[in-house]
């Protein structure tokens, strides 16, 4: 199967300029990249750019819970404990394997409506997200939560790699110790421990919210610099400490700066504004040279799971807090939504567009009235400041598309949607 | 003419809660809401809800420069003043009647598409903006922007009001001076001498910027609450007064507080973040007792005439800057994007679905899988905090369709678009 994008704007890797010119897919993967006027290749299936369409990498969700898309909605405008204790735990407690196929299912169909084609999940069932996310045809990232010394969860944890990780090209599995307020040190050394010796990445939530500073002061008793140097975290091939918004960034320099080579820290700045968390210095830590995503977090505290949001969202909120127009460049945000998420969870050959790599792709149409004026030199601005998944005309992933102008060629929309409903209906019963 | 809304979810008017029912739509007025079970009135033509679609107040943008939509993405990621002088001041001398009609209806196309029925304007040229506005059949406040003591715009500004105020019950005229800082003080009160003795409303931009307390404090040399005070704007039946991030809520309150019964606070939150301008204290404002309503500036600093985008926007920033989630409520932001910007433009019998009121509405599709979960109780949350412009399928002013299921009745999209390119091209030149 190939396909051949003919006469469209490419953005490129720097993000910082577009190619006019055509894209040849083959074999899911990327054969060519090809400047206007080159001859065109024959392919199974052309896409008519007549220079009003682009392609972008596909979005990748740094960070979430897919299954959350079925609490969406419930406990809004709370303070977040009473929002976590009174509506969120007792309907988690009542989430069966079946539920969280579910709302996976109901999660994939909104990414794949709004250009996501790869997402980071901690949650737990984790065996229900793999095969949804592999019968939709979406990568993913998935790790499942870990909380208390529990060797049982643990476990859980190891055989989803040992099922999943590599399966299709399309998995990458992590380990997930949740917080650092929710796993105790020593049961973390442990699993960072094993996480070494299989060469597996990790992903945890770290300092989210101000009150786990205390948290490190209070029970803890120490800093969250000893508590990343100490717990090993640091000599993993790949970490993902999502939110990190009271994470500092002179951590990352000076003398006795803590080495975060190979950290990605997932941004999720719709989630931290609603849950009044507060806001991660980005351009601070993009300075520091730290590798950041951007995520969307759960679909019950965003209350979306739409990348052009979150990106929106992360570059008006850099410029405005800090009042200064020249954070949250389009071309940085537009880097962390793809590249950077791909890379924190172990793919190394997307999130680029470049030749080899994998065909994981949005493809957004440019006739749409506030597309005026966009042309190779100016369209990262256009897509982060002025475009919006209403522009989504096709969402690919290794090739294949997962959804393409109201159509999702992989998965049964009204079903998942019915089923959806239905699963909601009994968890608040 | 007349419509049947039927088995839909009818957001009314305090925003709290949805009804499920039917809307009779008849002469361009709301004849009659009912409930569920109901007996259905005949009507022209049937909308068929199946209760999986929404009706909401159109929305109000508040204060927009529509035909900057034309600037949209020039000197991105620049500074204000760099900004406006080396980008936008340089083409807006070059902007004729002509190319500010078509890049007035193309911002009427965007607002149209995304549910907005009716939009607070400040410009020059205005009866193409009157024009274009008529032609379509979206209602709109309009002002012709005065600068310096030019009696030639003030004439022009009278004249406009003279034309158009009131035409086809979907025009309003304003006075317009521009802002403090390039009408001298004196000639302000010439101007709102004038708009009282016609009962003309009037609408400004203040406080945007955190510069402008400086030219009070320096070349001004008055407080903002004495140039309120002393311009005469306050006894004005109505004001919008464009931003307002520098304005004070002390000012509302307490013995020597202010009267702000006539005014309406324009907030601008995408705007005022991208451009760095600081924080508008929505909240504090509307405890006050003080009308705020939304809107999302010119497209040139937004870079969207997207009501969505901007009541998430408004409602995420309040929450996160503020570190509070119980501000920015959904209830709130869904009255400052609808009712009280129609208010501010003196239409009294809009924004809201009552009985005999206009028949101002956006058509939302329930269907999408971000909407699993909305009913009656929840619908407000889930419009502002997981709605979006795709979920709009149609727009409809006084009774008759502006935008519907990708169709624009009364607008020429292809021809607008074509001529939108052909102008900014030759803007560029």
């Amino acid at each position: 199967m190939s396909t051949l994008f003919k006469d469209v704007l490419v953005l490129d890797g720097g993000m910082e300029r577009a190619l006019s010119g055509h894209i040849l897919v083959s074999n899911g993967r990327i054969e060519s990249v090809l400047e206007k006027g080159s001859p065109l290749p024959q392919a199974d299936e052309t896409i008519e750019g007549n220079g009003r369409k682009a392609v972008l990498p596909g979005f990748v969700n740094g960070h979430t819970h897919a299954a959350m898309s079925l609490l969406r909605g419930l406990g809004e405008e709370l303070p977040l404990m009473e929002w976590l204790k009174e509506k969120i735990w007792p309907i988690e407690a009542k989430l069966t394997p079946q539920i969280i196929r579910v709302g996976t299912e109901l999660a994939l169909l909104e990414m794949a409506r709004t250009g996501t084609t790869c997402f980071a999940d901690m949650y737990f069932e984790m065996d229900q997200v793999a095969e949804a996310a592999v019968a939709m045809g979406i990568r993913a990232g998935l790790c499942r939560g870990l909380i208390g010394n529990d060797d049982k969860r643990l476990e859980e944890g190891l055989a989803l790699a040992e099922k999943w990780h590599g399966r299709e090209g399309l998995i990458t599995v992590q380990l997930g110790p949740h917080a650092p307020y929710t796993v105790p040190f020593d049961y973390l050394q442990k699993i960072v421990a094993i996480a070494n010796g299989k060469n597996m990445g990790l992903h945890i939530h770290l300092l989210e919210t101000e009150w786990e500073l205390g948290y490190f002061k209070d029970e803890l008793k120490m800093s969250p610099e000893d508590w990343l140097k100490d717990s090993g975290i640091l000599e993993l091939s790949r970490v993902i400490l999502a939110h990190g918004v009271w994470m500092n960034p002179e951590w990352a320099l000076g003398t006795n700066k803590i080495d975060f080579s190979n950290v990605t820290i997932a941004h999720n700045p719709g989630s931290n504004l609603k849950l009044a968390s507060g806001i991660f210095a980005v351009d601070k830590w993009l300075d520091a040279g730290v590798a950041v995503s951007l995520g969307t977090d759960g679909a019950s505290s965003n209350n979306r799971l739409d990348m052009w949001q979150e990106m929106r969202c992360a570059a008006l909120t850099q410029k405005g807090v800090y009042r200064d127009p020249l954070l949250g460049k389009a071309s940085d945000i537009l880097r962390m939504a793809t590249y950077e998420g791909a890379l924190s969870l172990g793919f190394t050959d997307k999130g680029m567009l470049r030749e080899g790599w994998a065909a994981d792709f949005v493809l957004v149409g440019l006739d749409a009235p506030h597309y005026v004026g966009a042309d190779e030199e100016n369209l990262s601005c256009f897509i982060v400041y002025a475009g919006s998944s209403e522009d989504v005309e096709g969402t690919m992933t290794a090739g294949k598309w997962i959804y393409k102008n109201g159509i999702y060629p992989t998965s049964d929309k009204a079903g998942i949607i019915e089923s959806a409903r239905a699963a909601r209906k009994k968890l608040l019963e």
